[in-house]
């Protein structure tokens, strides 16, 4: 062992002991008569000192080689500091240098080892061992480790079993691209690498396991969006002889204890909320619900009064913005350029201001009566001081593009406050949605999931009707789990997959071996499965993951530190007879 | 909840209470008045009871749907059994069934759900989800994670961060074949599957980390020998500041751990033996120790007499064989034989047969003296009745033959008990070894691997005798751990990379990354990583890792339940711009 201890642990109580400790040297502070150095690893810091009253001339001497993120050893006295530091538990103590013994020197490195650094993203991802050295991203990995180890524990305690599927697998074009390995022993075949392990975990049922979990690394051949990554982790789970409501009070159970543990919060019951009703109020299927600013819909109020924009829309809907009447026109006008990028899409924003002294200005007021504006600030529950912004068209349209509108403003008035938690689950999510692409249904959730019992009847009438027993759950406006009640019944399970344009060739093809289970004695079952690098990240009071992620990928899908993915040797092409094809 | 208890959890204290039960079928005994159903899920099996005098006619009439396997959902009440059975928990009270729901049905499985089963290993395979059904496979894999969850905590209470580390990664040449992964948004370029974290755990390390571990998926496209997978699960583990004996330490107190939790067994502190010495005594370097037969080196004893086989030899090695002087000649020729099949290679198999009435006869006496008989007899501490069998040749060539006949004869004569469990630390394994087929030296372990501070002089004039600090973890005969101090100046690893005839170029694509991190302040490190499959089938009792699995694949790297590989739609090949090879 290179030491007697870590640099974060001595204290007063171990003054007069000799030690040793290794590390790296965070800095020097080189005073001719004196010299500090501050000596770091994973524990912490712990000052050494050398002087030239108490500290052999060579060994003085030896200190002058020394750099930032050198890796020495170094043995001494504990002693206590002259002026001490109350920021740091080892600040009271500092080590009289005895013997010193360079183990690594280091080139100064290309950005500064701090809490704040100077490096960018590329360059930190560059040298990411060098970025992980930094408290954040090390206490970011840490606190990631611990949270597996709470849902770990928790749902083994619940008797949970932690079942490994495999990776190598095989391709199903439903859902997102998948990764692709070519078969060296199987020519002309592939494997391929789980989107997720959801057909084996209902085997894992029918085979009788009645409650596995599993934290697994899944794969997604995506075209990236910031911060996804192509391989990305999950909480999976599976439950048998289980209806919707014993998941969700199982999982809520097990968000509530990882809520405490790590952020000493305790929630009560979490709020539940259909599919319609969070699009209706929130405009989108994961609303935050950390602060207001619902929808406010004005149909009834501001239809039929001339303005045709109004008028020919389906829906016509706002959202009241409090305390900012005080908006200028440039404001106003920033704000129209905003949801009238090609992004969002809207045709314009109209607003109505409710102005500190009760008076109304509206950029359609030449269209509107001061009583008929009086009913929207009325139903929109305004206050004077508050600010309405309004958008209009195609229901399904105007929602998101007014959520996005949402969103950004609470992005910039600060409400989406990382250190407030609003847990939210959504339920009834619609079984189908239209691809117009495919010019078929697709499944919303997956080809798994089970209509509501009253439901089944839509599915040969009017199935883009049909709800689902699916349900997420919602923190701070991210989805951060998704499950369903799954089909365990044969029949149904070809219907859908008839909804779902499969010929039975290709049923067979792709999922003939779960269709064969289901003859076996498929018991009802449920699931889940949660997002574990978001999930870490929003506990831990962000949203972007990547510094949750040991050596993430860029938006290429680069590791630009190991420089991959790469060109193989021919050699190994031709065993696994592939060819690259010409552009 | 489809439930009020479960299968395996009532006994005499629920009698009179109103129960719900669901899960499978296992019998049904029909005697026409009365009906016994043996309900099974994942906990146990309760007896349900149907009976003319209590039982409503509709649903007697009911219970002649049912068969083998079905799942049904049983509502009655706990009553008293008749005939009681002792040998499961809930053998005193049964249901007495007042509503009964069929939940599934079933057809009649393709083997039997016993603890015995009829089904052939294929057709266990193909029907996996069955197979798990039966107690043994089920109760295997739930010793597996019963076995994760104990790794997990004991080092995670030891102070190491689980992280994980990136799937997607570079293919290098060096150590097995890699699967690789075509990248699509990088046309050209592949990603591999990690054969392990290798470097990712090194990195970790330079990064500040400390102490890190995981339990994590590895992949190896090698040609699949018996029981060999080419996805499997590894414990990798990693610590700084540490030397080789801190990491024996720490590991053995782990697997110390883990036989104390999973069978009881106390140990003190492991043996030690060199890698030189185990080649030695066993001709192996992961040598079962529950038996002794170790080998009686005799050169001195049988050469110099005439008998020009043993004359030209390099070494002249047997076994003693306690008890078998009763072996007849044709035991003996089968023996010979099979020393001489080619998977072994011996030239011939030479037998020194000391009889319970002193007597000695030998197959080779005619060149011997009675008196050199004897001498053979006590050096090998010989006793009346044992049999001794002796090879000879090159040392490197006849060492495996006696050990493979070592291990065979143990197996016959029933001495590899495993309930009895003989850990061993095999270190001073040697650096590099000649690879005939590539003219030059392979690492023997990898090439971030140590030589021993007292060899590294050799690596310029006597590369093949320089030891390494690395070691194995042997327990059983199998080596359930490997692992090594690791190079972490940049100036030896280049030598090293040097050495295995790495060009500077080569060395640079490949590793550049990690040698580059070397530069910046890389601490003294050293780790281990564990086969975790055969460890917890060792811990098992077993040998054999594949039912340990959940979802195995064959020799042929299939698996043979959902058919894959399996050939991909053109589309894709197109998307990834590879194509399949023609013939």
């Amino acid at each position: 062992m290179y030491r007697t201890n870590t640099c974060g642990e001595l204290n007063e109580s171990n003054i007069g002991q000799t030690v040793t400790l290794s590390g790296w040297i965070q800095t020097i502070r080189d005073k001719g008569f004196m010299i500090w150095i501050d000596l770091r690893d994973r524990y912490g810091i712990t000052q050494l000192v050398f002087d030239e009253q108490r500290t052999d001339k060579s060994l003085l001497e030896q200190t002058k080689k020394l750099g930032r993120e050198f890796v020495i050893q170094a043995t001494g006295q504990v002693i206590e500091r002259a002026s001490k530091n109350p920021n740091i538990p080892t600040g009271n103590i500092e080590i009289l240098v005895e013997k010193l013994t360079i183990l690594n020197s280091s080139l100064v490195p290309p950005f500064t080892i701090e809490d704040e650094t100077d490096g960018g993203e590329e360059l930190r991802m560059k040298y990411r061992y060098l970025d992980i050295r930094r408290n954040p991203v090390k206490e970011k990995l840490i606190f990631r480790s611990k949270v597996a180890r709470l849902v770990r524990n928790y749902l083994s305690d619940l008797g949970f079993i932690e079942t490994e599927t495999p990776v190598l697998i095989k391709s199903t074009p439903e859902g997102a691209r998948d990764f692709v390995v070519p078969s060296r022993m199987n020519p002309g075949q592939f494997y391929a690498l789980p989107q997720s392990p959801q057909t084996f975990k209902q085997l894992l049922m029918v085979a009788g396991l009645d409650k596995y979990f599993q934290i697994v690394k899944c794969f997604r051949d995506e075209d990236l969006r910031a911060d996804r990554q192509p391989e990305f982790t999950q909480i999976d789970c599976e439950m048998s002889f289980v209806e919707q409501e014993d998941v969700l009070n199982t999982f809520e159970g097990l968000i509530k204890y990882l809520l405490k543990e790590t952020r000493s919060l305790n929630f009560d019951k979490f709020p539940r909320m259909t599919y319609a009703e969070a699009m209706r109020r929130y405009g989108n299927d994961k609303p935050d619900t950390r602060f207001g600013m619902e929808f406010v819909e004005l149909n009834d109020e501001l239809q039929n009064s001339g303005f045709k924009v109004f008028d020919d829309a389906e829906l016509v809907v706002g959202i009241n913005v409090e305390g900012c009447a005080h908006y200028t026109r440039k404001q106003v006008d920033e704000l129209t350029d905003w949801v009238k990028r090609p992004q969002i899409g809207a045709s314009g924003l109209v607003y109505v201001r409710y102005n500190e002294d009760g008076s109304i200005k509206s950029s359609v007021d030449k269209f509107y009566s001061e009583e008929k504006l009086q009913a929207v600030i009325k139903k929109a529950q305004a206050k004077p001081g508050d600010l309405l912004l309004i958008l209009s068209g195609a229901a399904n349209k105007v929602r998101p593009q007014l959520s996005a509108l949402r969103m950004e403003l609470a992005e910039r008035l600060g409400l989406r406050n990382p250190e407030v938690f609003a847990p939210l689950w959504v339920i009834d999510f619609p079984l189908l949605e239209w691809s117009e692409e495919d010019n078929r249904y697709a499944a919303m959730h997956h080809p798994f999931t089970s209509p509501k019992p009253e439901d089944i009847s839509l599915l040969e009438t009017d199935p883009g009707k049909a709800r689902a027993n699916a349900y997420d759950l919602v923190l701070n406006g991210n989805e951060i789990g998704g499950g369903s009640v799954r089909i365990y019944d044969k029949d149904l399970q070809a219907l859908m997959f008839k909804l779902l344009g499969f010929s039975q060739e290709d049923a067979e093809a792709q999922f003939g071996f779960l269709m064969n289970a289901f003859k076996y004695g498929a018991p009802p079952h449920a699931g889940i499965a949660f997002g574990f690098d978001r999930l870490v990240a929003i506990l831990g009071g962000q949203e972007v993951i990547r510094d949750y992620i040991a050596f993430p990928k860029n938006n290429s899908g680069r590791d630009v530190m190991i420089d991959s993915p790469a060109p193989v040797h021919q050699k190994q092409l031709d065993e696994l007879r592939i060819n690259v094809a010409k552009e």
